[in-house]
């Protein structure tokens, strides 16, 4: 169970439903997702994390597939099972293919082993690198 | 100080002696990085660890440079310093701009974000993610 | 299933039913929670966990409900459900109200953002910071 | 050294400059901190953290200390060295003492053991949380 | 669910088959485990990734049974409950009581509790140390 | 700098002066170490700490060097310094060799692949593991 009660989409009001309305465009979903019905609770958390979600993810130098695999890439460093979940399926939506994730899931495994080599030796930064 | 006397290329000797070589081969650089200096105390940790960062870091359907800001992204996430500042000069040399830097830290910072937003509402996992 | 078996208040004896009992009158509870029954298998574990937790978490110049809300935003970090669940429920009791709750949240948010925008741009300590 | 070179107050221009001098204005403080300054590298980033960091640690529900002790209690828990040292001072200026902040590392050091206890004991969740 | 479809034992061909005949042969185990199933959508992650547990798990100057218990720390730290559970049940089968286990538990519990005091104070490495 | 300036041997009275004194005579040493310096300046979190950290990392069924080789194992995965250094002194000082600092170390950094490893495919725990 959740901490709050989710706002489902026939109460949701005013901004949240904006925003709930904007979420379902944008996405192609006829659904809004738990993370958003969560955070409705906050309306101004919810409205801060759609605004900067939009700004963050949407294709710049780095197009939104790659960006969507480096979303991927913290929350598995993170453990976050909801955020794995839905944006390895966005990262999908956006034209990551499996072989992609299953590459991304390699370097994100190696990264985290060399991560601690690193702690574990104490290894002190070459001068090239300052 | 590291934990260990990280091992000089004039002491190297055997296979120690080939990965160093291989390194400076591979990488073009003239000098052994300090992290391969010190793992290589553990000559099997050495050759397990550049045997495996070859495959995987390679061209793959993923080109070099965005494996090497997923590589980065994970390191800050874990918040390893040396991880960060020798991949993000690796990042850049295999291609990376400056700018995809910048739009990757965004993403870093954003999903670390909604990571403990999901944690702080206890967001339930929808049924289409699962 | 946990790793040992639960130890039942029906099953407690001595130095752990003690604490059993302490427990429950402590907190106002009729039943005991299963943090407790599981470290039990580790009655000295039990007695120094329960002992920290009662000198640590009583008023002092913070007040309880502001010392849960602390130990909550610790837990979301970890990302430990448990953790999160009991002491939200914990802070609620002890007088946090809800939107005390959703406020922390956002801080939460917001510091592990912050968090990672410094290990992306290695941020040096400023002088007035030493 | 950092990632990218700090933009400089002397350099600033339009938006960056703006928000140097709110900064400024807002901490009264003479000096714009490392942390904006590197982060001005990217000028939609240092817009979108710097009227965030407003909105959610001004006065709520919960006065600005409380915040800036829950903050610091997220980068204890993350190893972010300079988040600590600059938070734990702003919590001071805004009115924490030091009983204060020593009162909230006992909380993070402790829920920081027990929430590996209970993932070290694979505690269930109590029906009574859920 | 999954993010990939497990390879079914059925299913596995070439390398994979000759893999699971060998985590089966060498475990003495009658099905392969989900995290070998899993990964299998890997063929060569597999390979190294059974390759380096054998060559890394296997007695050296630490025994089989304290190598796990010192695996399982990291999980714990980590909060990765599959890992927590499978080597948990691994370190029993090679040798750990019950009551090595519990020690551990207490030693990961403390050095995480330790670990932040460390960051909270901002301790600084004793000359001895460096 | 740290947070709160280190209690001096010089300064410190009652309870911290013989739990300083207590701390040279334990460990053989002529010099308090940073770390209960630091946290003398509470002087009841001084006195929680050395006392569980004595009642902990005693010989039980684990000898006192494995508890702290698993001790270092916790303190790389959390990136911590200090702990890294002062721990796997002491860890040497009770009788792990190099050998077994290596042999950790590369345990460590699997462990840490691995869980991340289990994340990324969020590979379903067994039926035999629960």
């Amino acid at each position: 169970m959740p901490i709050f009660k989710p706002i489902q989409e026939s109460e949701a009001e005013g901004k949240v439903k904006e925003i709930y309305d904007e979420i379902k465009k944008v996405r192609k979903i006829t659904a809004v997702p738990n993370f958003w019905k969560n955070i409705a609770n906050d309306p101004k958390e919810l409205e801060r994390t759609w605004s900067s979600l939009n700004e963050i993810m949407k294709k710049g130098v780095l197009d939104p597939a790659t960006k969507e695999l480096i979303y991927v890439a913290v929350s598995i460093t993170n453990g976050c099972e909801y955020c794995i979940k839905s944006h390895s399926l966005a990262a999908k939506k956006k034209g990551a293919t499996e072989e992609m994730l299953k590459e991304m899931f390699s370097v994100v495994a190696l990264a985290n082993k060399n991560n601690k080599l690193v702690d574990s030796y104490q290894v002190e930064v070459d001068e090239i690198y300052k």
